[in-house]
């Protein structure tokens, strides 16, 4: 089975080495993390596709929050005409998409990893110790250890751009 | 008064223009609002300057957190010996520092905003709608229209790093 995983980051992730890891990070591995870090550590580019805010409904807390971060960040808000609960704040971070959004919870951020295969991904999340929590269409919304929400995607970026910097591995 | 603001993406935020705002993201932006933005947009740069995702204490919270980031994004997790509550995810995104740390609250992520004025950067960050939670040492906790966190730190970027990237305003 492969994977093909784009990054927030088009280049930093393939300069880490393992070796970059001091003796007290080295420390926080477990070995059965550490072998599945050492599997894919080679070729995996780093996943991160999108930062969201999620702002509680109703729309006008999310209103306010796309204006705050406009603002404060010196960035268009341009929303999504076809999924109006969904607002970016352009270029504020370079190959990170940064999005306000309304959600039916408390206020929160969250991350997504884009991936051309969304099972497998969440496949290995899951054996590095998420927990799966939801499902909202092609969308896997999973809670990592120590309690974040890390969302598995599909392919959205470009198809050439997302050819052009994903990595492969098995 | 001046402020310098360094960004987490050193080229994009320039290139952004009033006009790329869609007529729908225009319609978020009440005129008070839209004021600080003209006033600020030509040369304010995308002031991000960290990703945290803070974890409940026991530190072991944190440690399986930046475990499972480290291996999740490929990418290695260095801890600050100085600072041990404080292990970075080296190379998650390119110029922002993403960090796991152990804070006394709920997990949460928030945004760091660094400054070498941060007196004036709260007050413009309250004046666009932010409420002042907390101050720990010269880190100062606000919380942003929508409920999420982000804090507004001194510089601590390399500072030829920061000379070289951060915008000058008025």
């Amino acid at each position: 089975m492969t994977r093909r995983l784009v990054g927030a980051d088009r280049t930093s992730a393939v300069t880490c080495e393992f070796e970059d890891i001091t003796e007290e990070a080295a420390g926080l591995v477990q070995e059965g993390t550490s072998d599945l870090l050492g599997d894919h550590y080679s070729d995996v580019h780093a996943p991160i596709a999108n930062v969201r805010a999620d702002c509680g409904r109703p729309e006008r807390e999310s209103s306010a929050a796309a204006q705050f971060w406009s603002a404060a960040l010196g960035v268009p808000a341009r929303a999504d005409s076809a999924e109006p609960q969904f607002t970016s704040l352009v270029g504020a971070v370079d190959g990170l998409a940064t999005v306000v959004q309304s959600v039916d919870d408390a206020p929160r951020m969250h991350i997504d990893i884009e991936t051309d295969d969304v099972d497998a991904e969440v496949d290995r999340l899951v054996r590095l110790g998420a927990t799966e929590v939801s499902r909202w269409l092609q969308c896997h919304v999973l809670r990592a250890p120590g309690g974040h929400l890390v969302c598995v995607i599909p392919v959205h970026s470009d198809p050439d751009l997302f050819a052009a910097t994903a990595r492969t591995w098995s």
